[in-house]
């Protein structure tokens, strides 16, 4: 009878909406055998879950959260104050600003709490989860050797001339 | 034996480094006749003293929140979050971007949860401090008085003419 | 035969063009059961309209007002100059700048005269209202209830799991 | 009995910290032979003045304003609401945001009222007054002659190669 | 047998791709009874062609001076290197930066060289024919009456409701 | 005889003038009881050790690298092109624009090949150092027990009240 | 038998999604009568490929190589800092921030390694493609005729009005 | 008695005070033996100037230019508007705007007409002259050796360890 159902990635996000860009994040740990646990966490309209959730997350027994958010982006910030294990950020494309805000509200933390930040929109998702996949790899051999032949075969995919059609 | 020790002004900040630009909330709250309890709340560093104050802003007895930060400036949103007072944001100006994440890390909260936000830096911190008054004089005739006064004295104190030396 | 006819809140906008934003501060009030009166006041093809608005505000009865403008956006701040009543800039979205002029120009007030400024477009006109009312409930115990319960209803609503379609 | 007493140019600045900028603009109307008359009008301190400045602008005499402001500068788009006469915009260079705010508050005006925006800080005030004796220079040939010699003697002035030393 | 068959204005522009912004321009002098003449002279494309205009202009009979580019926008500037005679500018909205370098590109001038530049896109081109029409009434009274005209029918315009359907 | 003489952190720059800020990423490991390996490996000037780095980084016994660089910012990136290992960036504050090209150069990724990001400057840089402990505390309990001490004596070290002198 | 079949550019683009851009620059050299060899050399998914290209790239026989890519865009200066040959920079333009990510990554170099950089997009492909041909047509008088050819055509096709229709 | 006494390059600046800067360009060039005529042609101040160089520089020998210009800088896209030979911009670091404005001003040359741009300030001057030595060494082998040396010392310096002291 075991126990492990924890999955070892925690992907939350600030709604709904940011669902379309997160689900990269979970696509590519989908991909590379790595569960995940998706949740909607809003800093600002579910404090009370978002402070739960950090507190908790650790005790539950993730071990890397990704956390995307869009404009201006609280909830990866204040998740990695309530945790100390590794927090992955993504800032989401917002409407008026393309994600400059989200950007700059997201990395620009102070000294003392990191959030490793990804870049804005669907390749920020795609690479946090690529990078929760990387840090989870450094003691999973398994993982790792599925990391690596996702490299190259990605690196294999690359054509040598442009196609014109 | 009368009760009114609440003042109903909260002035907090991030870090004891946003103090010199935040006295100047609690300066011209002095100046307006206005009491305020100045503290230091990290969203980062403190999140459960941060949890604590916002969730327990209304019912200590405060009436207007001036929260500043800078960077990544997560407070004033986050107290926004907790409570269903007026708060007010200062983008503490940052020594890399001056001010402009604070800025927007600030200003750019989602649909559901407000941050009046003033102008960057010290400008902010004392439009903060009088627009507090401002909000307070609504239903204080005294303070009504003495904010129209301190207006019109600043009408007054514009020169006609630009001194050279 | 009572009297109080005047809304508490006056929703000012430089444009027609600016109203499909404003009227999002107009739907929130409508829902928290706050009056508004909603006007076009054009800083700069109005002039005279804006200095007799602002001059009267207090004296119309208005306890907020909130003001919406975009590129050089200076009705918030000329507003601002001419009451000593609480004022809320909401920029609204331009089309060049995406909104970054009208955010600039609403929220960079020089010290003593202050514009609690929102973030850009619909979100800061929803904020604007909720910021209002918040405001006016510090006097009102039933509008601090529906306040209350309108930001439980929102916390409410946020779905613990991203739907996938 | 002579009678032109009215200067053809009035700089007006928004307060005593933008005299260090516009003295350039009133040093080269000086050099040019152009009479001026300084003041300062805040835009927002003084509302007031600024609505009687604007409005009686013309019929005092004057052919061509200078305004200058920083920050979230209304100074030159609220005289141009005010008056037919052409207006000269200078940003003067703010201390967090060097002047980005200044420019975009002062030239993003909307279509139907005109600021002719010159650069940031002390290179816009001088163009401001060459731009003004310009305008006063199509119907002064004693100007328009002044104006040639000094753009000639400019012209002069520009070494053929970098001085080392 | 007449002769001042040369318009007053010149509206001179970087490629056919501005017209559609400078025909704005174009539109209002029609409506001020403002004669322009509008061409294509490329600062980069036809450099010989910008330098004969340039030169040229004040002789030609022309008094102000629109010029519109976008990107690097030096048609502005240059035409100004090579007149006194008035020169507005208009930053023509670019593709990729949305007309912030053209912007910069025109605003930035060095002491010496003045372009009054107006809003990025259409309602600067609108405004750079107003403006030029507000220099041009400053010696002809029946513009004047007419620039008066149209600012009063321009504020009578507005709306005192916004209008929702 | 021991063997474990790799430090599982490597802390590569582009140059000696980044090591004032990468230097707080070595203090702050230090701190936590983790050693580190600091290199300059300069992207631009020393391509090859900059290869031969990347490749053979997870054969040296490297778990995570941290890569530090300023404007046009290749180190991070290049370094997580070359090896699967998790890799942190640190956008150093260049001179020109202050670090925001070193950030954009560093955090806008292309999907496939993440960096975790950090604030521009010290802060950043301390982070990277934090972000890194954690990373490894996740299957060293010595170390996670560290990094909780560290957190909560930085939380106990924020101070109730700003200090006035 | 004749050898000289490298042609003496090389186009290089970071993945197939810059093609419709880079192919300006193909387009633009076949105009001008220019061989090229246009490859994908990713600096982040091909590593190898890059270090290969770079270094081989004299010695296979180029003399000038134009490389474009978008976002935290290192093909250009990667290359330049593997080969002492010339190196034309296209900034490709990308979603979230039009570009500017790609411009400074590309154009921010550091001493010591340069990139030619050209305009964001499109405008900046044919321009590389141009500024190749002016450095080959240096030792290559009937390139040189070619392009002055180009050049003037160029500059006649520039209509003197605009088209209305 | 041989002729060839025009130098290859052309290091053309706008102002004395752009010196400082460019002399970095003309350093680098005399490191690595290659003769250079260093000029000041304002585009705005010396129209005239500007418009002989331009048209004058192939026929007086030179083969690559060099421009730098700071602010709305037009001096590299004016020469280059005016000579088929390459030309270089180097964007100086203006006061305001750090540069940007420089930036925006050089790089963003319409299809047609390209300038080679470099960084901003004395990196972005220095990389114009290895630049212009790496267009001229693909005609010159001993230029080439002497740059492929200065290439190599270049790596040779970088230190393995950074120095603390």
């Amino acid at each position: 009878m075991t126990a492990p159902v924890v999955p070892p990635v925690a992907i939350v996000m600030g709604s709904q909406s940011d669902w379309p860009t997160m689900k990269r994040a979970a696509d590519v740990l989908d991909q590379l055998g790595v569960a995940h646990d998706d949740r909607i966490v809003s800093a600002h309209r579910t404090p009370d879950r978002l402070h739960a959730f950090g507190k908790g997350a650790a005790g539950e027994g993730f071990k890397v959260i990704i956390a995307g958010a869009g404009g201006a982006a609280h909830l990866p910030g204040m998740v990695a104050a309530l945790t100390h294990l590794p927090v992955l950020g993504v800032p989401v494309q917002s409407k008026a600003l393309s994600g400059q805000d989200s950007l700059l509200s997201i990395v620009q933390m102070p000294a003392g709490i990191p959030v490793g930040t990804l870049a804005i929109g669907d390749a920020g998702a795609t690479n946090a989860g690529i990078l929760a996949a990387s840090i989870l790899a450094l003691e999973d051999p398994a993982l790792a050797a599925r990391l690596i032949a996702f490299r190259a075969a990605q690196t294999g995919s690359v054509a040598e001339k442009p196609a014109t059609q």
